[in-house]
């Protein structure tokens, strides 16, 4: 039996989102901030000391990216990615890995930065903020072609991106409003019974940051 | 024809080794940092305007570890991958997320935490400084076990993570010192032809930083 633990308000969330779209059996286990980071029990779970972790069998597995291929190839029979042969296979690699490699860092830079206190000028500060504008401002562009970052289909990619655009902003609150197709993306997400579920189940007392 | 264009001491060093593994044919297209960001060309060739970035027919793709996953699907038959039947899968799909899932965003806290120039106990940098601590001692536990991160060979996820040990420290200089097994391991991946032909193609005045 596969099991997921899932710290509360964190990117484990998008493993539990997996599981919901792919209709796979999982065991799901719950664990709060403490208040923070994650409680001693999760970093026992794994070396890392972060979310997500799984368990499978004999296999312990920590690192987002790494448990959804993990879970897409042994549990989902390569549904929700494209496979090699598929027009849109460089496309789906790009987002998919868009989301940790470039959207996440932009946040987490954002973040860093305000710990600092800088002033709204600092040099560091300004190409941060620069960054993230033209991030949002490629994946504005993409979703004004096609309703998912793959394209006409719901993938891993978008299993990937989400949480950067809503749980993160609780973290790093973040205004979407100049870019309408993000948002009207999000509406998108949030309309998929697999989504609510996951959100339900996962963080039962938090409101999606969907707007 | 695959075309590779590499930035100079740029995470596209990972893409210029991966092609000489495999021993595969592609154009080399080289530029210099202007004087620190990517030029104006470089930008011009994907949006993010960031490296790397390659061409191959009509596909223009970025991000290091999509790169990667594209050219060893498409022209490496799988080599430098481990198949999802394979004991190994699960390992080598967490350190090959875990370079710039985990290992880049460290080092990049630390360089973003620099940019504010914070006092030595200001506790957002002492908190990114534990981070990076625990995140090389797993690595040093993995190393000392294995001689390359998937196992016995070396894979993409050891072309993924090398560039965050090596050519990372320049911009963000880091003492390796406590951590043999790391600098072991960087000594064989040193003296590995491909390597070697890589960092002289690639990067012919820089001196790669594998001490």
């Amino acid at each position: 039996m596969l099991t997921v633990h899932h710290l509360g308000k964190s990117q484990s969330e998008r493993i539990v989102w997996l599981c919901e779209e792919l209709g796979i059996d999982y065991e799901l286990k719950l664990y709060a901030r403490a208040p923070v980071l994650a409680p001693e029990e999760y970093r026992a779970l794994h070396p890392v000391g972060s979310a997500p972790v799984i368990q499978d069998g004999d296999v312990t597995l920590a690192e987002s990216a790494a448990v959804v291929d993990y879970i897409i190839a042994k549990h989902g029979n390569g549904r929700l990615s494209v496979p090699k042969d598929d027009p849109g296979f460089a496309d789906y690699l790009y987002w998919f890995h868009f989301a940790n490699g470039t959207l996440q860092p932009a946040f987490m830079r954002l973040m860093v930065s305000g710990r600092f206190d800088p002033p709204a000028d600092h040099p560091a500060l300004k190409l941060g903020q620069s960054r993230m504008q033209r991030i949002l401002g490629m994946m504005e562009t993409r979703l004004a072609q096609v309703p998912y970052l793959a394209g006409s289909q719901l993938t891993a990619a978008d299993i990937m991106t989400v949480f950067s655009l809503t749980t993160m902003r609780y973290f790093q609150p973040y205004d979407l409003s100049h870019y309408p197709c993000i948002l009207q993306y999000l509406v998108r997400i949030g309309a998929r019974p697999a989504y609510q579920r996951a959100m339900l189940k996962g963080d039962p007392g938090m409101k999606p940051l969907l707007g």
